[in-house]
């Protein structure tokens, strides 16, 4: 099929061709197909919600995912975490010249997959091209929009002391993942990206309690910096247990030679709950049924304390406070 | 300020000192404020309008504008035309390793003044950096949202033999001014992008009657490309008086020296409008009660012609037929 050249970012017939041989053709719904200059969605009333992220992660193909599903699920993790049904996307390609058409395809049919076993249209598009050595191959953004229905509420009530923290998996693998694929590193080892959508899992947490206090998918920063976030401005801090985070052994091992802490390293599929102390067991119990959170533990409480930091009681009994990500650990991780 | 490096991407501590120096800052309101992995509107209800764009254009700042002015217009006027009333806007940053955080601000800064100018907010956002050398300095993708309001519709009963066709200003203004600036050109002249928002012209032109059949900005591909795409798969054709459309005497000469047809230079600030027979002349004479459009001329009118092309009759009375743009004329003009 050839390779992406400057024309096909013009806005004339080679654009024009290639949105229906590929983007046309595999997102396909009949709100994208008006083919207007704006998507006219109908009959959405009431709160909604919208996100907006760039997805930008080298190498684009990795075990256990992609650009294409990366920049799907990463949007209606976004939503869901807001206790929003994710309903539609929109989809902007910086595309760098010298891209192979086939690639592109690849990824193209990868976001259409995700977006359908997400329950989510892709309603809008634009395609730009830049010059060879402006870009890197393929950056997306994905804007979301999603809507609140009744009984799957997040609690307005806030934070108090006792509620319980839930993560629901493994720390680190996709940043491990993607770091084991890079040039400079190419380590051997079976990790996988943990890259999924979290929409359904969300869905059963939010049904089972109406004391969901905050929900965050922990991506970028880690578990570390999404703690932070829980309790920055806030008259609490949280108190976790170094025996309660789950980390794969290979991921470990790989941090440990790398002189990394799991905390603060990328998942794209795994979220971060609080709790009410009453409701943690049965959301817990919830979590644990769903494929997406077998693994998922009580890793730590809410403490009054108004300093709103985070503390990790470690392996030897010692605590050590845990700021929020500095630096760049991993660049290009999402 | 300093410049933008990679940590400013990590989504940890220099992210966030990021977002609130700049972003919330200058993009102060308060739905953004809300600081959620997604930004909670309420009450939308009804159709509603989604639109995306990613911004490339280089240089960055051009007589008559920038990439932060041009990213809020060219979305907000996708919304308009349309028929929408733009409304949200999120703003998506992909920044090169390098850039300098004054430029930055002055970029988000003039993002915040065009949002205001046009009754938009912006409500979430994301930022994401790459290395030095994938990128340049700045990428912008915005996504709109509009709602449509009574009294102001694009009628839906299609175009027809007779309808006018009309432009509301000068041709290629926006591009003439972008290549003069490169480099590679450095031509001086006083030409100045036209670049603006042209949602009050729009509500002007819908104001006064319920039968326009079509609006649509005319960016990329120029004329020529939007006149196509009014009548590709219909039953009808257009022609075109060569004579009834407008090009700066600058644009023409530059236009002359380097080969290029005005017609399919890309503007920022022009619409094309087609409107019934009957409506044509109010409608003419209310766009140029307006500054936006008060260079507006009926420049053809619909015929029967099931072939859907465009012809230009010219100033020796031949005619000639004008397709869509192909290949690319200047890259990264938007």
């Amino acid at each position: 099929m050839g390779i992406i050249t400057l024309a096909h970012g013009s806005g004339g017939k080679s654009t024009h061709e290639l949105i229906g041989k590929i983007f046309y053709r595999y997102f396909n719904n009949e709100v994208l197909l008006q083919q207007g200059d704006s998507s006219i969605v109908n009959n959405l009333a009431g709160k909604i919600a919208v996100t907006t992220d760039s997805y930008i992660v080298s190498p684009m193909f990795f075990p256990g995912g992609d650009i294409g599903k990366l920049s799907v699920c990463g949007t209606v993790n976004d939503l869901a975490v807001s206790g929003a049904k994710p309903l539609y996307i929109t989809a902007g390609f910086i595309i760098e010249e010298g891209l192979e058409i086939n690639t592109l395809e690849k990824v193209v049919i990868s976001m259409s997959e995700t977006a359908k076993s997400c329950g989510v249209k892709i309603i809008a598009g634009d395609t730009k091209v830049v010059e060879k050595g402006k870009g890197d191959k393929l950056y997306i953004n994905t804007t979301g929009l999603g809507i609140f229905e009744k009984g799957y509420e997040i609690s307005d009530k806030g934070i108090e002391a006792g509620d319980k923290v839930i993560v629901s998996g493994t720390l680190g693998d996709h940043g491990m993942t993607i770091l084991s694929q890079r040039e400079e590193i190419n380590f051997e080892t079976e990790i996988q990206s943990d890259c999924c959508s979290l929409q359904w899992l969300i869905k059963d947490i939010l049904e089972v309690s109406s004391n969901i206090k905050f929900i965050r998918d922990i991506t970028r920063g880690g578990l570390a910096t999404t703690l932070n976030e829980a309790v920055v401005d806030t008259k609490h801090s949280i108190i976790i247990e170094e025996k309660s985070i789950l980390v794969r052994e290979d991921v470990k091992f790989l941090c440990e030679i790398l002189g990394l802490d799991p905390l603060y390293i990328a998942n794209e599929g795994k979220a971060m709950v609080i709790v009410s102390k009453e409701d943690a067991a049965k959301v817990l119990f919830t979590m644990r049924k769903n494929p997406q959170g077998k693994d998922s533990q009580v890793i730590g409480e809410i403490v009054k304390d108004d300093k709103g930091m985070v503390f990790v009681k470690t392996h030897i009994n010692g605590t050590r406070v845990v700021g929020m990500a500095e630096g760049e650990l991993i660049p290009r991780i999402c």
